[in-house]
């Protein structure tokens, strides 16, 4: 591979107007940040990447919970160049990734270079984060974008569908959003259903067995403001959350908020 | 006019497989009931009745504030059949109506052929009784119906644009929807935008000024299950909430939960 594209003062500065190209040399470059509230109008991406005696397994796995796994693209063993973002290299275009070893997490590292295997089968997968500048846009508060914070995301009870060696339960992110806008965030995320459209609950955490939303199981703690009703989407922290549960013998995901900045603008899955 | 057709036995066992025209027939006979639950498949409407020389100030309230006033249909000065009920005398057809003297309610009548003038105009505003089968049907409960019970309606805090002499607030219906059936619940009643479509709040009475969930200001008492959130959709009883505000000398409209069923199928107003 090619070495580390050089950090720059400009490259570290990433926001909402920055180009995906940008934010994905920044984070060749070793930035590590949340990509929330990057890049505005680009579709972001959870990352999943199997040897390739796992891919129909998990390929299944994705066809039977679309809510949760909804593909983008689906790269073929070896391959490191996503159709999605043309010039990036999967390996070290992600700010941060995991590696899993039987269903334990063995690294946390910002460069997946020295796992690379040519077996390895990339699935690239929608994220919530698609629909947030959509919400933005419609005037529709987005309180951990504001407040420069990862999502909140939760383990529950909502069973996914087994496909193969993978079973889960489904994990969702979480927004409060104010009682008179709940319906135009259902509407608006509804557009886009290749990243997990809408949500899957609304209003009461209980219901799909969330005991405790101020310590959410990945991302930072939830801002809810007064009159805030918590509202849940289907997030592709799931197939992480598959990996925990079947332990396959390897993985490497994207850790949780760090995604993939794809080059497709978010209304080429809006439909 | 012609005289009331005779109530028989069967005409006053109203239900889902009613037709419209046996329930007109029904009502027109004598009988007085809320309408929900009654013609599936049919869309179910407001009235409201003016004087023609308030007309336009109606009809421009309407056009401003088409969520709880969207018009379905609007029969011109002394007309009494409805183009959407073809065979439908307005005078007799709808189950119980509600005579306004300068924003008094004066008389609560079956009907309302005493009161009828030539110069009368009638509005035929779009009911949210007509997504409330097409939620059935997608699993979403519908609790009033199942108990035979009136839907809950609220006064709001949420102001209407204001139209010539007319100026409100507006009222909502409310029902009580599972966590995990919110969302669709909001992206099915979207679908009907001409009958109040998606819902005006989700989840917190307190953030359109209700304070007292459990005493409606129309309809019956609420029911909420274990774990419902409460939903509120723009309701068409707002045209009463305007007579009582802005008391025009003389109104009639239906009694809040008694519409017109008319003869046009749900499907027709679904975008």
């Amino acid at each position: 591979m090619e070495p580390h594209a050089p950090s720059t003062a400009a490259s570290l500065d990433l926001d909402a107007d920055s180009t995906p190209e940008a934010a994905r040399l920044a984070f060749r470059g070793g930035l590590v940040r949340p990509t929330c509230g990057i890049a505005k109008g680009y579709a972001q991406a959870n990352l999943m990447i199997l040897p390739k005696e796992l891919a129909f397994d998990f390929l299944l796995f994705a066809q039977r919970n679309p809510k949760p796994c909804p593909l983008l693209e689906v790269m073929e063993a070896g391959v490191t160049e996503p159709a999605t973002c043309p010039g990036a290299d999967i390996r070290t275009d992600v700010p941060l990734y995991r590696v899993w070893d039987h269903g334990e997490l063995v690294a946390e590292t910002p460069d997946i270079t020295d796992y690379w295997r040519d077996d390895l089968v990339t699935f690239v997968i929608g994220c919530s984060f698609t629909f947030e500048f959509p919400l933005m846009e419609a005037g529709v508060p987005v309180r951990h974008i504001t407040a420069g914070r990862n999502v909140p995301m939760y383990d529950t009870s909502i069973p996914c569908a087994s496909a193969g060696r993978f079973h889960s339960t489904m994990v969702v992110s979480m927004r409060g959003i104010p009682s008179r806008q709940v319906s135009d965030a259902v509407r608006i995320s509804g557009y886009y259903p290749s990243v997990h459209g809408a949500p899957v609950c609304v209003g009461d955490p209980a219901a799909i067995g969330i005991d405790d939303l101020d310590h959410p199981d990945y991302g930072d703690a939830p801002i809810l403001e007064e009159g805030d009703i918590p509202v849940f989407w289907a997030c592709g922290v799931t197939p992480q959350a598959a990996v925990m549960a079947s332990r396959p013998a390897f993985a490497i995901t994207h850790a949780p908020g760090h995604m993939l900045i794809t080059s497709k603008r978010d209304l080429d899955y809006m439909v």
